[in-house]
């Protein structure tokens, strides 16, 4: 089962893609899409749109996974992710791409273990479910394969929902 | 110069269109898209990307007057709001359409003259600016025909712009 994990945003959109046999995870791909700050904001939707797209053709996920929004903070920064994460939903529908969201406790908890986990243990964890040789970077980037990684380990539920 | 106004939202997302000459306003067509509740989210925000795309294409405006988003209410609601303004703005820049945000104190400001007016007095403006025999329903569709005249009283800057 291949996994796209993305991790939204408007400057920075993390991807990390893992295949998962139900036992092991192997790496596929990770980074990030990155558009520029001087661009008109709906011009940076589009490439977000545009890259989206091209990522979901070249790798032919089964499942998207992508951190739900909630916010207590910074409300403007907030309202701006979520227009992107609009075309990003966009591009998963138009693609037939059943999605799945988390809340950053969920993927803590599914981790780590403990869904109060500092960034840093998530990130251990994450470099050392996929067996990479160092952190995964961008940080977007490791964000978003410790997405693809709760999505495979809620996978038995996910199979008994297609039954 | 064709003004193509949108009241954002994810269950209804009311139109207007209206073309003005820098004097009189006339109404072109006006009403919403709406998209089933019990669709997944994701295919309602497809719908209203694909239903913009036809409106765009039907009416070949020359721009988009667009509320702009602030919260100090209901964030949840906000944030799904955002995600369906994300794929209208996709629309706007696929299709070269540039456009201008505004807040609702701007839009009855250009509508009533006083920022704070009440919706009532807004829609019957409208009603007058468009010479309709009746008010536009539905609302959404009516506060989409205030923010493209909002569009059209701010000509003059717009044509300032161009120079």
């Amino acid at each position: 089962m291949i996994i796209l994990g993305i991790d939204p945003g408007y400057a920075t959109v993390g991807y990390g893609v893992v295949n998962y046999d139900g036992h092991r995870f192997e790496t596929l791909g990770y980074g990030a899409i990155t558009t520029p700050a001087d661009l008109p904001f709906a011009e940076r939707l589009e490439i977000i749109y545009r890259d989206m797209g091209e990522l979901i053709e070249h790798f032919r996920p089964d499942y998207m996974s992508i951190e739900k929004l909630f916010f207590n903070t910074n409300i403007t920064t907030g309202i701006e992710v979520a227009h992107a994460r609009g075309v990003i939903l966009l591009q998963a529908v138009q693609h037939c791409l059943p999605y799945k969201e988390y809340t950053p406790m969920q993927v803590k908890q599914s981790i780590v273990g403990y869904g109060k986990a500092e960034k840093k243990q998530v990130m251990l964890m994450t470099q050392s479910f996929l067996h990479l040789p160092s952190l995964p970077r961008p940080d977007d980037a490791a964000d978003a394969l410790a997405m693809a990684i709760c999505l495979g380990h809620s996978t038995n539920s996910l199979l008994e929902e297609q039954k």
